[in-house]
């Protein structure tokens, strides 16, 4: 099967929450679902829901619905859950550290195996049970272990040549929370934080009605002149 | 013009972007620029660039591209950066601190009037200048004070009856970072930043061409038996 066979962004995008609230469903010792019950809770349609999870296979029985412990399962395989991911972090700031601190992360299988910092203060220390080494250890480190994924929490004018150091180990994904976009070699796949870009769009959506009208905006895209 | 013409919210989600990148070319002091030299930047194809940009009307000028400045501040205001919010953040664990600090919020023009946690040890403390109140204080404050945005960073299974004040006041959006969708009256808008989704994003990311291979996907969404 070719590579170009991707899942669309949207479809991905939603499936942590399908997990997330598949999860919450089986808490409640809900066997037995249906993409009409999940629809009703998630606020997407049951034909889309059907849809979505139509591209791995048929999950549901038809009249029965969703086993919704199997269907958890399966989700959280699909999201790699299965497996146990190896983490740093570099740059031990405020974000850093409540990173370092989410119990979710290890429960799901995100361990964060060390931290680096600049900051003599911290070098040395441990967060979490998680040692904080000086960042110019950094490539002999990531030469000398097996890392998944690095979570990049340094602040934007202090990368210096970590993206190079990323680049040139075996690393398979970059968590980044830096405000700008970096572009990684081939194969390093990156999913951003975005904190400002996401505070815009909240102050966009609370203003949206007023844009429309101050743009004359309609719905094909089109601006009246 | 009637509410139910919005923009698409894949377009929303690049307004930010585009902003970034414009205000980086103009700090490097780029006067003009185009769609074509935004795509080669920017990840995203110039059609689809003029396409977004004229949702808002004509910003641009046949054979001359844009003016760099005049195109980010206005994309700023699409995004509201020409107003002032205030804030207050709900949870003043590592993450809510981390927000608290985050230096880019006030010159954008997002302040945190003021904090709210349970923990006797953080309330009547301030951090980078914001006091810290008693939760319990909290449907007071909202009744006496004019606030756009609250930010949401308290635990899980913390929240109590803090939906039901927020509700009750006159806040126009929820900058929700707890790792689960809540609704809100209508009238409230709400952003999420679901790190544990975001997380789990890019393991599939990591592993997409496994998976696809796995589950057989088609381009076309099915499954083949």
């Amino acid at each position: 099967m070719p590579n170009e066979q991707k899942i669309s962004r949207a479809v991905v995008s939603r499936l942590p929450k399908y997990y997330r609230y598949l999860g919450e469903a089986h808490d409640q010792g809900i066997k037995r679902t249906s993409s009409k019950k999940l629809s009703e809770i998630m606020n997407i349609t049951a034909s889309q829901i059907r849809q979505d999870l139509n591209n791995f296979g048929s999950f549901g029985l038809q009249g029965y619905g969703y086993d919704t412990e199997l269907l958890y399962n399966e989700i959280g395989k699909i999201l790699g859950l299965d497996k146990k991911h190896k983490l740093i972090l570099i740059g031990c700031g405020k974000i850093g550290q409540a990173l370092l601190k989410y119990e979710y992360f290890t429960s799901r299988g995100f361990t964060f195996e060390a931290a680096f910092d600049k900051s003599e203060d911290l070098i040395g220390t441990t967060v979490n049970g998680v040692k904080i080494h000086d960042v110019s250890e950094l490539a002999d480190y990531l030469s000398t272990h097996h890392i998944n994924i690095v979570a990049l929490t340094i602040p934007k004018g202090h990368i210096g040549n970590t993206v190079d150091i990323i680049n040139k180990s075996s690393v398979q994904g970059v968590w980044n929370f830096i405000n700008m976009d970096i572009e990684f070699r081939e194969g390093i796949k990156v999913e951003n934080v975005h904190l400002m870009d996401s505070l815009m769009t909240l102050s966009y959506k609370i203003d949206e009605d007023e844009i429309i009208n101050r743009y004359n905006v309609t719905t094909k895209g089109e601006a009246i002149k």
